[in-house]
């Protein structure tokens, strides 16, 4: 499906639709309905089973999403957090330079110094292309944070976080001191975020608001030994920044040992890039052919990265690779910034007794962005049916219980829709239509089970207290009694976990 | 506890702190560390298993925080939406006018005149209490609400949600289009609501940022059948406006039969609240002697709330009791705005024809607060332990897992934790200290149960693959075989339902 059908479908089956849309929508915000704020939350807690999974020193925190001015005063976001953006005296419009200059320079803007970009605006687009007068003003910087008055006199402000990671940074100090006082330490934070994008566009994957879920795993580069056995073997689906500088765009399938030994890649990166894999494959059911891992170039990552791979997953319905994740290596930019920026020495004392201020290897994840390629790769044609083949565990709906007939079943089948939600899932009863169109609606939700209760489940008979258990992917059917149910279908349910070293 | 002590504690155990800390802190903002981030999610988790139980027809939705400026004027936010402040000219705090005036007027300032404020503060105030310069202004209406540039050139504005229930609102016309076209329908918001409180306090109590869970369920007022027979013999802690008003302030159990014959409340309005009272007595375990219902008078609440209790907790940290909820009556005052505001008519057809603006009842729930009240109530000091008697189900951690001795038993007592962990459970391991301090970790922390592997698990005997089972409350001990560890324990991780009619 392209864009616009998918979110048609989506729209329709009120997964999501423009925020405020009575009021005409907002611009880069959407709201999700039923299916789809469930969808998120599991998608959410899959995230959490796998990556705080990975070590019993990564914890979750929620913190505040506004920061004080001096916080992104620190982190350079205040100064550098912007993008050159082009204004037509004409109309008023707003475009970011490398949309307005998209034609002339594919290739876009990044590393371009401002001069450079004022002088391909004025060579290549003389003109608004919304309202054709040849008023377009010179690029200036637009920084993309969302700042506010805070607090009733001062005139303090503070800024609604452009990521969530700030807040881990933050936070390490107290998290060192309430913890075992030793690293690794991971602090992760699953929240929005917010950039107020010059040109919001292509639904879910550039907006104003949007949830991230981010791990910072704080640790001493001198001493951070990761369990490497357990992915060594790993083919990782890499594109390497060395091999497209020599014009090689493609995926080389890699093993991890090989990307240690022959690219030099320190164990502790490429053990979490590995894992982070494992997750979109196997957690998020991506097909393997649909992904890789692009590393960034010195001169596309941001300075403070040392190494930067981003997951990428091939997407119809946005015409190619799109980032979804990524994983960074951001040497010890953040605390130092945060030291300097708040006066709070935050270096530590190993156990050796060194004292280093840890370096920051970064697991970023975004929700929307995924949840859109959960929808873009599960929502399939089945012939005459649209079926969602998302994992059991990610289903917002997880089972629907039908009565065959309304009335002669209808209690049987309340009473174990009530059964099944007294397990804490999420349970779709449905008696209306036919049992064929009920099925339909199963399908285009994702619901992976349908109970169906009929005749033989209430009649005396060989059959009596069983019911069919319908699938959602190859429609087979399954006979059982009723008492079993709950052992059948729990383990579908649970979230992946990571496995961790003997 | 008094606020400090509860405070201390739970800062030393990590499960909050100031937001920015290592900044000095942003007044009014939290962050919550690991275990007070778990608890949280588990609040939520319980209030939509119990609100979103009550109905096939209530619905979450997950809906962005940000509103343009059209929504909040629509609204009314953009015009009431303020707290009378002073600002005294010599050092530029800002008080707010009913905390400046306490000493003179304990009964607050809602429903003065401005002019009648200002006469207050002439008279009983001339002075700052900080700076003790005689230069207060005469206080001025200040708008709560966090206000931005939205967009990159035309400057359009647009706010921070001051209250999650406005997005409900918003997305009826969306729900009512997707789903079955029918009434009730009730749509729930669980997120972050901002207010830029002049005087934020008491720790969680009047935040900056806050997270709300809200069931706005729309509905026909001539047609609305509850199953009030579910609840007709609670008996309700209430303070009645008409008791207030004739200087009885006290507590009167009343059933909710009585409450519907006698008082004339309606029954969808009694039923819903008998179900929170339900909610905060029986799912978050609050003494029943605890709570109260507090009804506000006419000139109490606001002009549209045809009907208002609220739930009070009597808390020792915070003094007395507290607001942690509500429900409210609000008639079609927030459609009908709505619908002038956009333009859209968002009045709807009954099933027998009428064309009506649906009415609102509103279940309201601070998330902080409670989380706060679950402090207070159930952190204990019972003899030399300090337990949290969570209930197991709202516990952050859920199972604690020792080896008796950490080398000998240790790689049982890990394949253990990690089978739990593929339960889905929240799992500590500690091997670290005596079992002593292990336990009193434990119960701090209000981890319901703690599994320690021993000599006897591992070696040949009759008690050889059985571990023992430590209850948190009681201290009692259990000893069961492995196998069954699983079936024993996770009943107790299931949230409460809420009884169907039958």
């Amino acid at each position: 499906m392209n864009s616009d059908e998918l979110y048609a479908l989506l729209r329709r089956r009120g997964v999501l639709w423009p925020s405020s849309e009575i009021y005409g929508g907002a611009q880069g915000l959407y709201d999700y309905g039923p299916l789809g704020a469930a969808l998120k939350r599991r998608i959410e807690d899959a995230w959490r089973a796998w990556f705080l999974g990975l070590s019993d020193d990564y914890y979750e925190i929620d913190p505040a999403e506004l920061l004080p001015e001096a916080v992104v005063r620190a982190s350079g976001h205040l100064e550098n957090f912007t993008d050159p953006e082009v204004v037509c005296d004409g109309c008023h419009r707003a475009y970011r330079a490398d949309t307005i200059l998209e034609s002339a320079r594919p290739e876009g803007v990044d590393g371009l110094s401002s001069e450079a970009i004022a002088d391909l605006v004025r060579r290549f687009a003389p003109r608004c292309p919304a309202c054709g007068a040849e008023r377009l003003r010179v690029p200036r910087p637009f920084n993309l944070m969302f700042g506010l008055e805070f607090g009733a006199a001062a005139g303090d402000r503070a800024y609604l976080r452009p990521e969530t990671a700030q807040n881990s940074y933050l936070a390490f100090a107290r998290m060192w001191e309430v913890g075992r006082k030793a690293l690794p330490l991971g602090i992760a934070v699953v929240g929005k975020a917010f950039r107020n994008e010059i040109a919001p566009r292509q639904i879910l994957y550039r907006l104003r608001a949007f949830t991230q879920a981010e791990l910072q795993i704080f640790f001493d580069p001198e001493r951070w030994t990761v369990p490497i056995d357990v992915v060594r073997h790993d083919a990782l689906p890499l594109v390497l920044a060395r091999r497209r500088a020599a014009g090689d765009e493609s995926i080389h399938p890699t093993t991890v040992e090989a990307l240690v030994r022959e690219e030099n890649v320190p164990e502790f990166f490429a053990y979490h890039l590995a894992m982070a894999h494992r997750f979109y494959r196997d957690v998020l059911g991506y097909p393997a052919g649909r992904l890789r891992l692009f590393e960034k170039s010195e001169t596309e990552r941001a300075f403070y990265n040392r190494l930067q791979f981003d997951v990428e997953v091939n997407l119809d319905s946005l015409g190619g690779f799109r980032e979804v994740g990524a994983v960074h290596y951001r040497g010890d930019y953040d605390l130092s910034r945060h030291s300097a920026g708040s006066g709070r020495d935050l270096a530590v004392t190993t156990g050796d007794g060194r004292r280093i201020v840890p370096h920051v290897l970064e697991l970023t994840f975004g929700v929307d962005r995924n949840l859109w390629a959960l929808a873009d790769l599960h929502l399939v044609r089945d012939g005459e049916r649209t079926v969602w083949k998302l994992p059991p565990y990610l289903a917002p709906l997880q089972v629907a219980v039908f009565p065959l007939l309304k009335k002669e079943h209808g209690p049987v089948a309340r009473t174990i829709a009530e059964e099944l939600r007294g397990e804490g899932w999420a349970v779709e009863y449905d008696d209306a239509g036919n049992v064929g169109r009920r099925y339909a609606r199963v399908d285009e939700a994702g619901i992976p089970f349908a109970v169906t209760v009929d005749r033989e489940t209430i009649e005396p008979g060989p059959a009596q207290g069983t019911v069919t258990v319908r699938l959602r992917d190859d429609r087979s059917q399954e006979r059982l009694a009723r008492a079993r149910l709950a052992a059948r279908l729990r383990p579908a349910f649970v979230f992946p976990h990571p496995p961790r070293a003997g």
